[in-house]
């Protein structure tokens, strides 16, 4: 960096820090009749929510948690949870957002890794934690969250041995006043797990200060240039991706400065969410594509299209078909898709239409809709290529995406050799191969170990199983690339047929041919091999396995005479 | 500050500081068609305007600006400013925004002071530079700053003896390719200085860290919670308070950030100023009450009512009274007060009525549109008394506001004893008192040494002038407070009674008495000498000049039998 003349500063004066206690101050101002709701269950205001919140951080310093330890959650998305947001952070702990959807020994193994001192879990998820219990190593202090208590105050004294008490009574037995101190804005705030197709859990982690950023862009984006036609303070927000899954997108930080109405709906039950979202007038929410699928397809749609008409929708986490964004729209939802990663806190795309956009047919817009989004405020993205050159934003162009931004993970905790190949070069490489036009549009083509460089280019096997699931009589396929001599790597298919087809491999590139004629297509996107087989590799949470397709398929797909 | 754990951080890994490019950066990249326009002389997209930035920054580093170099400016709000704010700072200069309107001898003190390197200068100003030219110490650059080259391209050649060039020429003719550098966030980015009634002017000056949080705290408030019902990007923004005072408010940092549409008005002439906000759909601005008054008075705002309609307008400078805003939002302009000073970047509390207040009939709104307003984002306030304790905030009673924010200047340049004095006890002092209700309501009462303190209360002088004005005959009047041995102080008044009266000490009274049983005043508000002049003495710029009634008439109102 280049040395600057810094402000000069008087010995008393102050400048405050960015932290997350900052945020929760403006929830008291302006709105703060406004509701924080959970399930048919409890709400408060956000005065009480200022008083528990501060009730929870007294509750925590006489557990003995201080500045430093970590206290690990395991909850649905509840109230409860968006007071350890605020609190345990505000008082210099970290929160350890545990992912309840890994194995138990992946869970045992974060635990660990985290060093967690303090855990409060919810009831549902008792069995995962006594199966590891015995080889949790820096744990000292459980409590019980449990849903019990709305119906039947008393039911909180009910907690199993070795807990020191149920959340609702410790809250509510302790003190609500509690002066958030100030700190270093880099004081670690959050830590969470995300898992690849190999190896341990990783552990990514955030300061107060890249939270405190987060919400500024997401503030910027969604609200200033209504990049989700959010209207700010006055929508209502529920979350249809988990807490613990980073920070539900950071949003319940962005609504609570905001004083916005929240709704938490606990564990994603479809009836109760479609309740919810009548009842509460939701207006805001994120899910993945799953949900949204399951939503507009729930008979109950149709009749309340005028309530869902008022709903806006941000959708990740995987990627957005047109069909679903269209039989979206058709319902009146305003659906728009985003791009992060566990890693970017998430946000660092989000789908903008400017004023031209927002003129198109319905259908152009959908075209628009589903790419990944433009570049967020205040991220700076690039495209790289294999020898780190960076690529033109021409909108044809691939090259890996890199960023840097003010809420990227600083590194995987003590795991020095993944961090330095995350930001190896000093930008952050997601893995994920993309395209970005003049206009700041992102539209991702694969994940970088997918994608197949051939004679120079770089060819997306997505975009090849796209090309052939529209030739007649392919039920699935996967394509990969499987080195070659001449041209460095080649693509091959793996094809999957639907009953009563009888198709071959010259069939296959018959039908590609026609899409080669028309320009839609590269003639060296045309795989070299074609192999039918009667099912594809998957992983265990249902994706293609290219990985396995590649070492144990090589010599099946490369003896293949086509 | 408390010790906490810091995030842990990769070599390579990037976190990006808080600068002003930053800001600059999103203006490109979602509504880059909108424009900029200087009068009815030039107008640009962001594209263009985003090129000039780095045209203006490379002038300057030929011009031998390097970083910690300070570039003071001399012009009305223009463009050209426009491109300082972000080209002067985004090279690490400090931009020192002239105030051309203190004497040329205050100024002459201010340049040598700031010690200004190069001086970019508008034709209008330049007898005052003649005037001064010999006496600045640290100048070795000058540039003008003409309009003529709008409607002639070749006028800039014509420059005075010893200027480097004419700005649009010289910006014409430089590279438009400049990658602006990180550096530290807390580098020195603006300095302008503020008067008070003794002593030279004052040096604030603010980091880029503080303009960015500024701006935060802005977007937050004005957009996110709609305090002026500003929808954000698409609003078309004005600014009707000069950009050399404290950046016009902040605002095009934030217009900017936003890509709205921006009208520079050059020097305010009320009829073009109509004009621009008519012709280029101007719905956003901020000015002092007396070019509100100019305006709502002008023949032209009936005619115009349509368009002033869409027109919302944040007053600040001095007190919106009553009157004013209901003649204004009879109109149909949405007007708003703020509070803030030169210290305080400026905004640190501005009128917000919540989801109650805006169903209220459209007087009991006025009540609450001409205070100061409501405590903003980021902003911590507190009253305080005279023994530095706080003072409760339940809407009555009165002390000094002291605030922290992330925008609050950190000292008075070369001036340690004021600074020590703004910041005493880590509080910044704003020499104003007031109330502020639980709901976070600001009342300014009075200034620090004009508020009146008898019998351990404090006693607002503007109150008792504001009950005496009600007085049947009373032309004006002056109250101060003056020293009492029982009751530390009193209040005494001067009155002049306008022509035709023959008001008296108890008739004025016995005005004031029927007050005090309504209970619309204390008893002790009553002024214990009441005294007639034909004049009451004033500053330069037309205030009450309690100061010099204190000193010099003291004898004369203590004398006065009442």
């Amino acid at each position: 960096m280049i040395q600057t003349k810094l402000i000069p500063r008087t010995t008393e004066a102050h400048e405050p820090p960015m932290l997350i206690k900052n945020l929760l101050a403006q929830s008291l101002k302006y709105e703060p009749q406004r509701e924080i709701v959970y399930r048919d269950l409890f709400r408060m205001n956000y005065v009480e929510f200022n008083r528990r919140v501060r009730q929870l951080a007294n509750t925590l310093t006489d557990l003995g948690v201080g500045p430093g330890d970590t206290v690990a959650v395991f909850d649905w998305d509840s109230h409860r949870y968006l007071e350890c947001f605020f609190g345990v952070t505000s008082i210099g702990a970290i929160l350890h957002t545990v992912n309840v959807r890994l194995s138990p020994a992946q869970i045992l193994y974060t635990m660990n890794h985290a060093q967690d001192k303090v855990v409060l879990i919810h009831e549902d998820f008792l069995p995962i934690l006594n199966a590891i219990k015995d080889q949790i190593t820096t744990v000292d202090t459980y409590v019980l969250l449990s849903d019990k208590v709305y119906a039947d105050p008393n039911a909180g004294g009910d907690v199993p041995a070795g807990f020191s008490g149920e959340y609702e009574a410790l809250v509510k037995g302790a003190s609500d006043q509690y002066e958030f101190p100030d700190f270093d804005e880099n004081t670690w705030a959050t830590t969470f797990y995300t898992t690849g197709t190999t190896g341990n859990p990783k552990g990514v982690y955030f300061s107060h200060r890249q939270l405190f950023m987060h919400t500024m862009g997401l503030l910027t984006y969604i609200i200033g240039y209504e990049a989700m036609s959010f209207k700010g303070s006055s929508d209502v927000y529920m979350p249809i991706t988990p807490m613990f899954h980073v920070h539900a997108w950071g949003f319940p930080f962005l609504a609570t400065m905001m004083s916005a109405k929240q709704v938490y709906p606990g564990r994603y039950e479809p009836e109760l969410l479609l309740k919810l979202l009548i009842t509460e007038g939701v207006t805001l929410s994120h899910c993945v594509p799953t949900i949204m699928n399951m939503l507009v397809n729930s008979p109950a749609a149709q009749k309340y299209r005028e309530n869902l008409s008022r709903w806006k929708v941000l959708i990740g986490g995987s990627a957005l078909t047109k069909g679903l964004a269209k039989a979206a729209m058709d319902l009146g939802i305003t659906i728009s898709q985003g791009y992060g990663m566990s890693e970017t806190a998430p946000v660092t795309a989000i789908v903008y239409l400017n004023e031209q956009e927002k003129q198109l047919p319905i259908d152009e817009q959908i075209d628009l809709r589903t790419r990944a989004g433009r570049v967020s405020p205040f991220v700076e993205m690039r495209l790289m290529d294999d020898d780190g050159n960076f690529v033109p934003h021409d909108g044809q162009s691939l090259g890996e995406i890199v960023v840097k931004c003010p809420w990227a993970t600083q590194g995987y905790y003590n795991d020095p050799e993944r961090a330095a190949e995350l930001w190896k070069g000093g930008w952050l490489h997601t893995g994920d191969v993309a395209s970005i036009t003049p206009d700041y549009w992102v539209m991702i083509a694969d994940r970088t170990k997918d994608v197949i460089k051939t004679g120079g280019e770089w060819v997306s096997s997505l975009d090849m199983e796209d090309a052939l699931s529209q030739v007649e009589g392919v039920a699935e396929s996967a394509v990969v690339g499987l080195p070659d001599d001449r041209w460095g790597e080649r693509p091959h298919a793996l094809i999957v047929q639907k009953p009563g087809f009888n198709l071959t491999a010259d069939s296959i590139k018959a039908g590609l041919q026609a899409k080669v004629e028309q320009g839609e297509l590269h003639k060296w996107y045309v795989p070299d091999r074609i192999v039918f087989v009667p099912e594809i590799p998957k992983t265990s949470v249902g994706k293609i396995d290219k990985k396995k397709i590649r070492s144990e398929m090589k010599d099946l797909i490369l003896g293949t005479v086509v």
